[in-house]
């Protein structure tokens, strides 16, 4: 089992997500299911894969050949959704308890929770700024004495010779912090790894990652991008205080730690779905504002990615968590840099000053903005390409841990060896002036006063690297530094994505961008014969960063706010608009963002904005499951264990309905209940005798629910004895009596816009007498997506 | 009847509606109408006001008097909801017909309509950065000649005495360009007034409001702008920007101009409410870009104000929009400007270069900014407090276009008069330097080579104004300057926002917030003994605008990205944000924002982000409409005829049942049709004889309802003869076969949360056998919201 879950970086552990259907999937298969997938009514009028019966089985025959151990390529096949991922529920579960509560809540009450819901957010953004802090000093430090160290062996061995000394320690140095980081991450969370972007915006999509926002994984997350920045990989620290935000937000919001088993008995309230997915998007939001100084580019990456339903408040709210997180960012990082209390210096990565006067575009550059987008977009969908097949190799050959660090550590030796190389090699001598940005520049063989231009860029963190092809002079790179640092950097970085350590893909996407941008530059400004340099190097680097990164990760609008606000300059909102537009278009044309390649990788039923376009054709009736295991109002307890046992039901929700009828006559609904509901429930021990000799039940309260959210135990912990099995249980007052239904006869995208819109998890389906003929879910949804040739259809699969 | 439409500038006018219940508001109220209100249950948990008959009596006897013509005071009242507004339908209408040209359509042709949104966008774009530009330059050119004129009168008479001349030449010229501008705002189209954005904000909120996307109003509108700012008021040409993006988005997206009589067969697809609004979001998204110079504002804006439901594409497409508008803008701009090809250049107001190394804050700054939060929300509290008074006493006695003329010409006389006595009293004399930012200095009684101070502020348009107190230098203005005309112009402005002049009220705000905010700075800077000036007044006038503003309008996210866009820097958007908080928290305790007064005083039904929090209470059975008029499948024509005929049923939405029950029973439900639908299927004699000789009724397609859409014609238009009466419809075809349907016992906060996350405009009621037992609509839910002391109920007026 253990080779299953760990193909994937992050995957599900079966122990830990509390809910039975994983542990065996489909090894009773050979019982007929009771959610089984009718095959649609013979409309005829078009034809999509659907999965047969030999699929169904070859995947029992490679998870039980996994299961027994035997190293076997592993089948992955893209067109798989798969079953294992939860949804979250964003709607609220309004049954009498809930309603109960609201109503007792006074209009003081209800105010005192909105001042809560800002402490929370302050609260967030308080802490994500200063685990932001942490990380940046800790990796300049760690960072500065290996490059202090290296340095200085350089220096000694360039004039005696034996230069190779130099590369072995710098080799040694790299591969020991990567060492450190991956082995954290590989062998005690692997979700952790890579920049955590992709499992934040399944979160806010409405998805369950397991163990995601855990206080566990924030520790190596943090732990683990200290180690692999320090360690010289082609990486960023930017797209992890993404995840650290989300994990804080998390935590803080729910006013306890299971992990730590510590109940501070606060902010009760928050605990379900919908609230921490709220302040989930603050904390996602907080992480960007603090990695790039970008606060509200943070709060359109939240809604970008996860929002469903905009709300004034809530995103108020959420601005408010990155504009605190940015000012305890800056006012730390103030302090540690010796200049307290001076604010205006933002983000993680800074990209220094533009200035307007200097930097000014003109019409005619607009052209070549867009060609340098257009650029941008081949290269990004050519890494995004690269990258998709690697992974894939990585997935079913590299899934051990070891093999994991191991790959880690050959890829940092490997960085290590190139930039030696390059630098080494590299003749491009410049002379050493005081206002440059660089801050350990090496000599090497250049004259005394002149430094390496190639280390410039190869020896330093990416983002002084960054910065100073942003901004230093003219003149300060050659040609050939900068495009086989391009080249060799690409493939670095693509390599490097995707391993099984804790690092984000911005900066090096933009280090690219950047050194092919100010390539760009250069050479434009060579093709005018007047000699004087009209294309401003800096300029078209920042331009070949927004390209290059609009090509690999498609953001748009976000995006484009984000660079606004970290360059500090709104004057080129337009032309980045307009690259990041092509970088898309023409990246779109080919294969999609790298987000969404490593999403679609996983399998997981991830909801886009709308349903395929073409998709009228298909109703309810087609997309849901059917027919549906229903409970009575008043249920017999044993019927409900079975239900819940059986390993091969995977929903979650169960309608309830007035009486179940003997045959499969469909049933009046009346209400909504869940397992993790029924698993409270059975827990307390809520029964009613079946001789009716008291007939109240032991009063449950929401709190109840409360402290067993979100981790409820699984089926096979709750013991019911057989006498237990023959009482009976009032489900009344726990369902939800309202839940949303449509009619057979509504399209898909009518279904997909109710669901999408309030972040469902089920939706019934109900016949004109509203007697439930079928439940559709998000697996039912995510199914269907547009492939180049129109409609297509996923696969369902228990892995 | 012309009184009551009359007074209110943006009231709706009986005739041009098209749609009963309207002209003869209740005057059959002894009848019972179908579509009655039934008392709720007896719950007797809390008691709310409801519309007693002695109330319905009271508006009737209003109503009649005012009829007959008598002057006498119109009783208004903020606990009112008006009935006469209508609902957009942000919901497809996935009829038959609709699902049938769906399925037809390809993969192809969705990227082809695709395609088309982008370019419609592109368009909206251009067209209002056009406008944008044509408003700036017209303006400009207006107000020098008058400032020309005035400034040579003056310095002729200076000498000479007698400056009494240039007062009545300066009051005469102010008079009249605002007597023209007020004349065809009053006159010709009284929805033009003001800034458009109250109407824009209900129009995306999903309300109707008659005419106010039309050619006319789009034309009255620039004109009447042009007017009034040349005329010297204190108003800005910003709000109307916003209606004028809104107009040009709502003409350009339909392909055709009812009031020109042309169709271009161009984008029929995109005739319905849905995609519509869609399109005004990215035309306001436009305006609020050209404006300001702030794409990322407008798109903010757009959301903030309108959207209900956030998608990705469609805010990509919004940011296009709102990027092409900036970038039309400047460049025409820059030809303007004889500077062709510098776009770096943004919006209609242009806030200067901040520099953000002179202007950085420190952390002992931050408190001083909450102070002047604070300081904002009261005084924008006292501003929408006194313009509330003045727009309840406005609405009352000043409701006949002469009037509204002539308090427009009084108030621009005062204005001239004010400033001037202001400029002549005052000795605050400035040495002249070359680089002030003046255009227009006025020597006065100041020595030579010396200008007068107060005439920088009054004697220029106010963006002029509000950039020099921004950048000027330290020591440009005495603080008793800066007092005066804080005060002078705070008064000026409440007076003027509510004129029926084309106006709007940023510019106005920000430059009552610069004066107290520089003057703030200043008296900070003289309190610091060292004499050094700490407290730059340019930073502090720029807190001021932002504190002042928020005060007043109470916007939140987007105009703190408006602001930080307008400065072309980001490192105030923290001290922004603050600011902006600060001042909404302290206004709203007092007073709502501007807006929201001003939507209020027209009892518009404006759904609010989610329903009041205390609303636990109540559900669907309680809120709904009910008993409903229901239709047949296959309906009688003469009934269908009455329904729509009986003036005193206010429903637009009809539930289409299996079979009418004769006594009050419910019947099972099967679709929902509009009243739209209906009129277009009478006039198009959609009919199946009794006799069923011909069982085909005359096949409709979506074309033809299209074509009639917006103004499909009042009832009263439609001919049907007896015999047509006797025949049957079939509506089938043309229902809403799978209308959003909840059960009796859904509670209000869930239907609110449907109803407005799907942006819907019927929901209906049904019982636990799918039978329809109320019909819920916007006003339903717009009548609660929550007051000082909890839950309130509104009462609904036909007026």
């Amino acid at each position: 089992m253990a080779n299953i879950t760990k193909k994937v970086s992050w995957s599900s552990r079966a122990d830990e997500s509390g809910l039975a259907g994983e542990a065996t999937p489909l090894l009773n298969g050979s019982e007929q299911p009771r959610h089984s997938r009718q095959p649609s009514g013979g409309d005829g009028i078009f034809q999509i894969g659907r999965l047969s019966t030999v699929d169904l089985e070859e995947e029992i025959t490679s998870d039980e050949e996994s299961l027994r151990g035997r190293p076997k390529e592993i089948p992955h096949n893209e067109k798989l959704l798969s079953l294992k991922y939860e949804s979250l529920d964003y709607d609220n579960i309004e049954n009498q308890l809930f309603l109960e509560e609201e109503r007792r809540m006074s209009h003081m009450s209800f105010r005192c929770l909105e001042i809560s819901r800002w402490i929370v957010c302050g609260l967030i953004g308080f802490l994500t700024g200063l685990i932001a802090c942490g990380i940046d000093i800790v990796v300049e430090k760690l960072a500065g004495y290996k490059y202090e160290a290296v340095k200085e062996n350089i220096e000694k061995y360039t004039e005696a010779g034996g230069l190779s000394i130099s590369l072995v320690l710098w080799v040694v140095l790299n591969s020991a912090y990567v060492m450190v980081g991956s082995i954290i991450v590989a062998f005690f969370e692997p979700v952790a790894a890579g920049s955590g972007i992709p499992q934040i915006k399944c979160f806010l999509n409405g998805i369950k990652i397991p163990r995601v926002v855990r206080l566990k994984t924030l520790v190596i997350k943090v732990f683990g991008v200290i180690c692999s920045v320090a360690g010289g990989l082609a990486v960023g620290k930017e797209g992890p205080m993404i995840h650290s935000g989300a994990v804080v937000a998390a935590g803080v919001s729910q006013g306890r730690s299971t992990s730590l088993k510590r109940d501070f008995k606060i902010f009760e309230y928050f605990r379900r779905d919908t609230e921490k997915r709220d302040f989930v998007s603050a904390g996602a939001a907080a992480g960007v504002s603090a990695a790039f100084g970008a606060p509200v580019g943070g709060v359109l990456f939240s809604l970008e990615e996860g929002a469903s339903f905009w709300n004034q408040m809530l995103t108020w709210r959420i601005f408010f968590a990155s504009m605190i997180s940015t000012f305890t960012l800056n006012f730390f990082l103030s302090i540690h840099h010796k200049k307290t209390g001076e604010l205006s210096n933002p983000g993680l990565i800074n990209f220094g000053t533009f200035d307007s006067e200097t930097m000014a575009y003109n019409l005619y550059e607009v052209p070549l903005f867009i060609a340098m987008g257009a650029i941008g977009g081949l290269l990004g969908a050519l890494f995004n390409f690269l990258n998709n097949c690697l992974t894939m190799f990585r997935i079913r050959y590299v899934h051990r841990p070891c093999l994991q660090v191991m790959e880690a550590m050959l890829v940092a030796a490997v960085t290590a060896t190139v930039s030696f190389t390059m630098i080494y090699f590299c003749n491009d001598c410049q002379p050493l002036d005081k206002d440059h940005t660089e801050e350990y520049p090496l000599q090497l063989f250049c004259a005394d006063g002149q430094y390496n231009s190639m280390a410039t860029a190869f020896f330093n963190t990416p983002e002084r690297s960054v910065r100073s092809l942003f901004h230093n002079q003219p003149g300060t790179y050659n040609p050939q530094t900068l495009g086989l640092f391009t080249l060799t950097y690409f493939f670095l970085a693509c390599w490097t994505y995707g391993l099984a350590v804790s690092a984000g893909v911005f900066i090096p996407s933009l280090l690219i961008g950047a050194a092919w941008g100010r390539l760009c530059g250069i050479l434009l400004g060579q093709l005018s014969s007047t000699g004087k340099i009209w294309a401003d190097p800096g300029k078209y680097a920042l331009i070949g960063a927004a390209a290059q990164l609009g090509g690999i990760v498609r953001m748009t609008l976000s995006l484009t706010v984000i660079m606004m606000e970290a360059t500090g300059n709104v004057t080129y909102g337009f032309p980045i608009m307009l690259v990041l537009m092509t970088a898309k278009i023409v990246g779109d044309y080919f294969v999609e963002g790298l987000y969404d390649i490593h999403i679609k990788l996983q399998s997981v039923p991830f909801l886009h904005w709308e349903a395929p376009a073409t998709s009228h054709w298909l109703t309810a009736r087609e997309v849901m499951s059917s027919p549906v295991t229903c409970l009575n109002r008043i249920e017999k307890v044993g019927t409900i264990v079975d239900i819940l046992s059986n390993t091969s039901t995977s929903h979650n929700g169960f309608p309830v309905v007035v009486q179940v009828t003997d045959s499969d006559e469909p049933a009046k609904l009346c209400g909504l209940i869940l397992r993790s509901q029924l698993i409270v429930l059975l827990k307390h021990k809520v029964f009613v005798e079946l001789a009716r000799s008291r007939l109240t039940q032991r009063k449950l309260q929401l709190k109840d629910f409360r402290d067993a959210y979100p981790r409820f135990p699984p089926i096979q912990s709750i013991h019911v004895s057989q006498d237990e099995r023959e009482c009976m249980m009032d489900l009344t007052e726990f369902m939800n009596p309202t839940p949303y239904t449509v009619p057979q006869e509504t399209s898909l995208p009518r279904v997909f816009k109710l669901f999408r819109a309030l972040g469902l998890r089920h939706v019934v389906v109900v016949n004109d007498e509203n007697k439930v003929v079928g439940l559709v879910t998000r697996k039912d949804l995510a199914r269907y997506h547009m492939g180049k040739h129109g409609l297509e259809e996923l696969q369902l699969a228990q892995t």
